[in-house]
């Protein structure tokens, strides 16, 4: 792989680069077209990262679809697929790893503590490996966007970190490769956590800038629907600090992390 | 900086790094020829990193002097000396440190718990500005040299770190700025450091290898001289995993950390 980037660096080549742990969803395909307009190679790699799952959470069962992936690649003309092993990766003996301090302690850095080390730890090695110009996440996942940004502004990597917005389904769900989870009461459910988070930003829009308000609607009104087992958090908070507001400003990111049944999902939105 | 870096690397230069915190002496000129002889472009940086300094140790009186650093460079025909400051270093809200685990607990690590992971961080900062395609670092700081190659691999960074032999006073004394703390009575104490270590050695090649033995003569020859304040640490360990031996072998590592007056000593040999 190394040697490939080499061969585009050489010939001036800008590189994007899209990272993902595969079963590709509309979300990764808005990622990769963005990534197509601004580059001129891009670079998608697909690895389930094991060591961004906590002990009790969904590894095992994490879907897959390799060759989906490969097709949908293909069709989106990403020019090389990255599927590197697990022994590649960390092959025995592995020992670094790289924390971001602060911004990882909040919001699902909280309920999933070593979550971001991994993260952060397999985004620097692909960075090393891929070499990208550009790099595109999904503003779905909203902290670890914020996250992954300070570690190559505190690092002095060379790669520009892209948000792109969330791409929902037609009844709002934000599009998750968990979705597949859910039975079709469940999906139904999911719904209420878009349609909560608009709540808000309406009633914040209209002139509502206390957190505790515009939390306890989002609450009541995802609590209506039947199959919510429990949510862990629903936080309004600085974009760029991760820390919870006290009183609500245009900018500033509702984020919140519910089990639907036996599904975590995570949502957000910009007011 | 990175302008520069780009500039060479347009051009196909090769470039050799030796990282420094400054004061230097003849142990860093031996790493700057060794660069020199490898490289197209030798760059030096001095930087006095203060998160790898302890609470209580001595970042405040390190050893300064940066009109000497630079003459010391250009009579080596140094390309660069980067002499970054600070707060462009750890610009306000820095949060992101690297960390090797499992290697940087024992040794020195022991006693300086944060030491290693200021240094990989700011190694890893330094590469990624210079990119190097190859680092140059004495031998004297065995477990930084050891702790900064497993980072590159396990992070699949793309320089090469190489270890230079461990450069001696006269006296046998090995090259430190730190032995400009050393009134000169406790500088005779400390050439027992190196005199313990040779006479380990021989005693090993006559066939010793009982770890046990071996510190014991150590030890009592470092307390025979007056000014040892304290012995931090006598350890023979494998030279890859850092674990102490249970019978030594050709190529296992005696480390040890010794005060002298206040001044903490390190030093290391081969067997």
């Amino acid at each position: 792989m190394k040697s490939i980037i080499k061969n585009y660096k050489d010939s001036k080549k800008s590189i994007g680069f899209v990272p993902t742990m595969g079963y590709l969803h509309e979300g990764h395909i808005s990622l990769i077209r963005c990534a197509k307009k601004e580059n001129d190679i891009v670079i998608v790699s697909v690895f389930v990262n094991p060591i961004q799952f906590g002990k009790n959470e969904d590894l095992d069962r994490y879907p897959r679809n390799i060759k989906k992936d490969i097709q949908l690649c293909e069709k989106e003309k990403v020019d090389i697929l990255f599927n590197p092993l697990y022994k590649e990766m960390y092959p025995k003996g592995f020992k670094t790893y790289i924390v971001v301090e602060d911004l990882t302690s909040t919001l699902c850095g909280r309920y999933r503590p070593n979550h971001f080390k991994g993260v952060t730890t397999v985004v620097a090695k692909l960075f090393n490996i891929v070499k990208p110009d550009r790099a595109y996440f999904g503003k779905k996942d909203y902290q670890q966007l914020v996250v992954i940004k300070q570690m190559v502004q505190d690092l002095n990597m060379d790669t520009q970190v892209i948000g792109c917005p969330i791409i929902r389904e037609k009844d709002g769900v934000a599009m998750s490769s968990r979705n597949k989870y859910l039975s079709k009461e469940e999906r139904t459910s999911a719904s209420a956590l878009n349609k909560a988070l608009l709540l808000a930003k309406n009633l914040f829009i209209k002139g509502q800038t206390d957190p505790q308000v515009l939390k306890k609607e989002i609450q009541s009104l995802i609590m209506r629907y039947p199959k919510i087992k429990e949510i862990q958090y629903i936080e309004i908070v600085n974009p760029k600090t991760l820390k919870p507001v006290k009183t609500v400003k245009k900018g500033d990111i509702i984020a919140l992390a519910v089990f639907v049944g036996e599904t975590r999902l995570i949502d957000n939105i910009e007011l």
